[in-house]
């Protein structure tokens, strides 16, 4: 089976949605973390249950609706100002250090993303990273009105692309989207992060686990609904090899 | 307008989901409470996920597949004797204490229950704890093959009962199912178990945030999705005068 397009998710698995966290703990000492752990974890939330209730509204209202609802919890006080200066990160988050080379060395097939993002968001963030000259199409699930996992935004690789599920590479960091994929019938990579022996680690028992650990663990298992990723990879530099089957 | 059925989303609605913990701390020293939390977590994002990618398995299969998440990720080690014991409780949930008194006082209006669980599973609660001879109805979502809040959920009442969305009054202390039923058209109650003001304590800064609070807090704020419940109440017992408007 030849590969003919290599497909990426964009939040988590090009990009790091947690160099968010600068920004938070700039504004707002000592939560950066928790902020962007909590915000994560709303606003994917967020896009499933709206995707579920037919009420869509495009990432950049739920990034900012499931940003609102982590600071409420937090007990924060925040102006606009503020608020849009966390906002502006989402638009020129940190690439994965292993990104670009992992994107070069793939040269030869067709390269997109395929993501949740909003287009503006997406298309502002692949230009402020220099993406665009990389990749052959930024691909937001915009257009369906329904977020992944419904095999609905999977469609959109054929249709924008022109290749066959069966002919596509998709790469992702998140069990859930990984599992998405596949359920579609894609080729899928899933980036883990973290070795089932350093999870073990992490959330090994102690007085108090910190909820930060507990978090990020909880977003970076692969989960347990009877379908697997084809490949299990530890990062993006491990595309190659695959790709060449 | 006359409310003509009051009905209930079952667990942590009129059922303590969180009573599962004195097993599972039995099961697990020192982790009963961290693994009730996480389980619950997974299972609904598996209800959700499994929703949306039109791969629909009954709430009992999902129960199981959370748990086993759990326990993995907590690197616990488990055999099916224990496994069994802990799903088990699942069909022998506490009712909130006061989930009776509020029930009897509700009497005349049509009673049921909407939930996520499949029928065998809420067949046997409703049974084990008494309610068969107080509820009018006790409907599984099963039917449908989709989770709540999809509306397809939320259509099972009119079929059921025969009462108009309009005639009523949605009961549940689930943020994202009080916002599902409002979406559906449903008038809704809200059970918020904290006040603004005890959420701010538990969540207020201090070095360490004790992860069990974080994920308590995160099911018990009101979403940010433009939608709101049309009644806030403390406990059940605060139905019967909105009942009666």
């Amino acid at each position: 089976m030849t590969i003919k397009a290599v497909v990426f998710d964009a939040y988590g698995t090009l990009y790091d949605v947690q160099s968010v966290a600068a920004i938070t703990e700039e504004a707002f000492p000592g939560y950066g973390d928790l902020i962007t752990q909590i915000w994560r974890i709303k606003q994917l939330e967020y896009s499933w249950l709206r995707s579920l209730m037919g009420r869509y509204e495009d990432f950049s209202a739920i990034t900012r609706e499931s940003l609102n609802y982590t600071l409420k919890i937090l007990g924060l006080k925040f102006d606009a100002t503020a608020f849009e200066r966390i906002m502006d990160k989402y638009v020129h988050l940190d690439l994965y250090p292993e990104a670009r080379q992992a994107l070069a060395a793939l040269k030869g097939r067709k390269l997109a993303i395929l993501s949740n993002g909003s287009s503006d968001m997406l298309n502002a963030l692949v230009k402020n990273t220099g993406l665009d000259s990389v990749l052959d199409a930024t691909i937001s699930i915009d257009s369906k009105r329904i977020f992944k996992p419904s095999p609905q935004a999977y469609t959109l690789i054929e249709e924008r692309l022109g290749v066959k599920p069966t002919e596509v590479l998709f790469v992702s960091s998140n069990p859930w989207d990984a599992i998405g994929a596949k359920s579609f019938g894609l080729n899928v990579a899933w980036i883990e992060r973290v070795t089932p022996e350093a999870m073990a680690l992490l959330c090994q028992k102690s007085d108090v686990v910190a909820p930060l650990t507990m978090f990020k663990a909880l977003r970076m298992q692969m989960d347990e609904m009877d379908l697997q990723p084809d490949h299990r990879i530890g990062a993006l530099t491990d595309l190659p090899k695959l790709a060449a089957v």
